[in-house]
């Protein structure tokens, strides 16, 4: 014993440190040792990796010298495990909101959602002249009501368009599984609803795709494997696509998605990379890669992903669409593969903040019975009608992390802020927020460890050829945790969320951009084999982690673009259950940078006639 | 990967194990698979242990031929973890007993449990006739009011003796520090207030040992070792002490205890192996070893121990004294050294049912803030003056667990039964528990995964000759275990939630033997190096892990004695919060065996004028 370790971090008791703008904290710039690899050199590694005494060998060294020994594994920490994202927080009175009562169907959920929603003043079959956007539900809704289109006639032009960005010139990857006939059928049922005038909710008819980790039947669920399917059969829709079922919503497929999460790029080597519909050469980000790039393309205004470690949030703002992960507990995960019980739950992709309150207005229903989370009975629903009404919001920012990304992102963010406060005068107070790489490693021996567990007995039985590459190499970095680098990440979780309960009684949300870079290029090497690129996938995720790791809601807004023309996105974190603060916020930032929105070069109008 | 992974067992859905006595689950021996060593092998097994090829591999056949890689490592269950034993238990009323508001002090708690007790009918400073009984509180305290005596009196007595069993010719090493200076001086403190006649409580002058887990100024905490108190210096007094300190207590020292809570024989190589008053070549058990064994010889009426894996429990059946575990979260665990997160307590060791009653009063307040545990705001107290107007209690039964016990305890338990059921018309209902040394080995990896976590920076930095020999063994095999075995282990938690859950929708409590053999020999070879029993070790904490893994209720009472005249405990385990209930079925069973009640070979009166 002890041979093997290091020294580690001696951590000051949580409650000793000092999380003002004055605070002698050191922010540590995640210093990933790791050179981009694809193609051969990938295979090489497995090789090395998967092998009996080499592979522990390196592991071992890639641990330490990306501080997972120094910071977790041999750290020296005072405080006990906290093993899930429990917040024992007093609540705090979100202002201008209606309350959806817990006895409310999916359906009457999304009409108070409808009834949140402020007027639409354009003409609704015609772009709206002076900038880009995409069609959203009402619009859909609009069009059906007034029978000026049908869920059929937009079911027949997705078919024909998901054909279309399929073809071999494009090859956007999309989907890994549609089925023409089953949504045919759900979109002739919703037509003649429409038809005698009863349709279910706003929802009904609306295309809505589900990243391939949810269950959806009548699919099977991929997680972007192979062989998940063989040996977990779907045999039932999850609660979340029930209830959007129960809205009349057309579940129109299985989106594409990083296999089994691990990663953050999107490239898949068994059902392609999907490209980003802004700049098909850039990645479309993960791991919910399929979901934000549909939402972006126009396929549909909604669309549900899983976020363990920012898989909803870092594609949707690599792909410029709204990005919403709720309080964690706050989502039945019944029916979503289990690749971590800690840290992952379902999200939104969606065309507008109004889009994103009604997907979630429709899925905040109860979990099954027998599901250990914690459920909020009541559900807060912004009214977008009156943003200006709300005041004095203060957002906390740390200058040090806000500027860990690329210049355009900083600079545009920073833009963003200040037009808050000129318009709606809302402040940012400066704050330190400690143990940022710490919390990033924590959470990743976290997950890494629980996707081990719960995949080990299914890899015991597999033919490793059956994997990509980089999923293989993530799995042997997985599997080496053991049960004291967990436990030791699990106290870093108490100080986190001892830190984020305090930065919470100065500010109402944390403000910080969503990725520290935008869309990267597509390399013709990964195609097949995958890639490690774990420096801009550790500058991807950057900001996401405390969003997982301590169960917090946080949305993502498109503010900007790069100077190639990629969008940006402003993440807001809150506190427990405060969703409807954060797409208020959301909603205030959007009405700001609307105009400014630019058309991807891939995009789709399955409305408008043309 | 896959390479060393050997097949598990495949667990069906817990929803699906049928509970009924006419259950197909299959009752698992527990078949350890390691000879008892002592003396030099235990040495030389240390030294492969620790070597650096040699030592993973053993530590890999042990865990393998003791079925952890199959009921645990590899096994495939469907269940998410369950990392803590929280509760979402309908509560259920308990009859007969009186609410203690939480605001109450801890001295007017005392006197609410008092105002529980019976009247005592016999003339308090002469032994009952007919059969042996050790002082009680209630003994003590009216002693000290009607002024036949003093707390410090009673405290010189109590030294004089303490010297006299730690003379070579008995050796019974009961206490690793105490300190005659600080306990006189409470002593006339408490005389004083006797004089004066402003006693604090019922408490007042009572004497109170504590186990060296649990942080009681001015001692060190050693936890058994020679190192803890260096790393870990003691700053103030546990919660626990607190309490019963502002009762009026006198705090009498720190009791011996297995060194780290690691082991349950009670041999300590340091502070010597803690000898049974009943029989003093036989252990006492542990690992809270000296508090069983000062209550029993009669030095004071109450003592804390700290139960982690049966460590309070254990040691009081086989030193033939009533053991109270109460729920998890009932207690603040603030000051108790943190061996373990998620399994371990205070505990209560007491010479009478009525004094556990009382001691358990005082010590349940409210934990200090910062406290991540769930307390109970008001407490239960059973009214012991009225235990025949409880009807209807059912005991479930698990035939094949109960009977998995030496033929003396099994059939004491059971004519301790047919006692309740005459007496009291308590019926045994059968139930099947499945799973039993799932749960066993589950736990093993949890308490030693935890331990692990928490002490591996302090044995980093220490030299091994400091530890001792089992105790190395032990904490090789803790450090062994990687983050899927722990994660496995929560998963197995789950299930026997739920498992519990519906037995106790059956019957209102669970019994059980307290262990599956009495007192075994102190053998002399085992004296320096400690011994490896891990045969003796499964059989004695074969029933305590529900009471740790779920953290349920449970407590121990003596109902008879072996051929040898070593005492035999029953223990009930309860649905959460039942502690009331438990007391009042230990006091019930008390009543029916006090009579044939046996004094030990050592036993002190430090009352009866003589």
């Amino acid at each position: 014993m002890g041979i093997f370790r290091s020294s580690g971090k001696v951590y000051k008791p949580a409650a000793e440190v000092n999380l003002g703008p004055d605070s002698d904290e050191f922010y540590i710039h995640a210093n990933v040792k790791a050179p981009r690899v694809a193609g051969l050199l990938v295979k090489i590694f497995v090789w090395i990796l998967e092998s009996w005494i080499l592979g522990p060998i390196v592991v071992y060294v890639l641990k330490k010298d990306n501080l997972i020994h120094k910071l977790v594994s041999f750290a020296e920490i005072q405080e006990p495990p906290l093993f899930t994202s429990t917040h024992n927080w007093e609540d705090i009175e979100e202002q201008n909101v209606t309350r959806a009562k817990p006895e409310l169907s999916p359906a009457e959920r999304v009409q108070e959602a409808a009834n949140c929603l402020p007027p639409r003043l354009e003409s609704i079959l015609s772009k709206p002249s002076s900038s880009f956007k995409r069609w959203t539900i009402q619009d859909f809704a609009r069009s059906y009501m007034s029978g000026e289109t049908t869920p059929l006639v937009v079911a027949k032009r997705f078919l024909a368009v998901v054909k279309e960005s399929s073809d071999p010139t494009l090859n956007m990857a999309f989907f890994i599984n549609y089925d023409a006939k089953d949504i045919l059928r759900q979109a002739e049922e919703s037509s003649l609803r429409y038809q005698r005038g009863i349709p279910i909710s706003l929802m009904d008819g609306i295309l809505v795709a589900i990243k391939d980790e949810i269950d959806c039947m009548p699919y099977p669920t991929t997680g972007g494997t192979k062989w998940m399917h063989r040996v977990r059969p779907c045999i039932d829709d999850a609660n979340c696509v029930k209830q959007l079922r129960a809205c009349g919503a057309i579940l129109v497929g299985k989106t594409n998605m990083h296999e089994l999460g691990a990663g953050t790029s999107g490239i898949n080597p068994h059902y392609g990379a999907t490209r980003n519909p802004y700049k098909v050469n850039k990645v479309s980000g993960g791991s919910s890669s399929g979901s934000a790039a549909v939402v972006c393309a126009g396929l549909c205004p909604i669309a549900l992903g899983v976020d363990g470690g920012g898989s909803v949030r870092m594609p949707a703002a690599m792909c410029g669409v709204v990005g919403l992960k709720p309080t964690s507990g706050r989502l039945s995960s019944s029916g979503v593969l289990p690749l971590n019980w800690t840290v992952g739950m379902p999200g939104i992709l969606a065309a507008t903040v109004e889009d994103a309150l009604i997907a979630y207005a429709a899925i905040c229903g109860h979990p099954q019975l027998g599901q250990p989370t914690y459920l909020k009975p009541e559900l807060n629903l912004p009214l977008l009608t009156s943003t200006h009404s709300i005041t004095n919001i203060k957002l906390a920012k740390y200058g040090e992390w806000f500027n860990d990304s690329v210049e355009d992102i900083r600079s545009c963010c920073d833009r963003a802020l200040e037009m808050l406060y000129k318009q709606y005068g809302w402040k940012t107070v400066n704050v330190t927020i400690p143990e940022i790489e710490e919390m990033r490693l924590a959470h990743y021996v976290t997950i890494g460890s629980e996707c081990t567990a719960s995949l080990a007995p299914h890899l015991a039985k597999l033919n490793f050829s059956e994997i990509g590459w980089d999923a293989r190499v993530a799995l042997c970095v997985y599997g080496s945790f053991n049960s004291e680098d967990y436990l030791n990440a699990q106290r870093i979780r108490n100080r986190q969320m001892q830190f984020h309960k305090e930065i919470f009684e100065r500010a109402d949300v944390i403000v910080t951009p969503t990725t520290g870079v935008t869309a990267y290029t597509l390399q013709n090497d990964a195609l097949s084999s995958g890639e490690l690129d774990y420096i801009n996938g550790a500058a991807l995720v950057r900001f996401s982690i405390a969003g997982n790791f301590l169960g917090l809601p946080a949305i993502t807004i498109t503010v900007g673009y790069d100077k190639e023309g990629l969008p940006i996105g402003l993440q807001f974190i809150g506190r427990p259950w405060s969703e409807a603060t954060l797409l208020h916020l959301a909603f205030a930032m959007q009405a700001l940078c609307f105009k400014s929105y630019k058309e991807p070069k891939v995009f789709y109008d399955l409305l408008s006639k043309s």
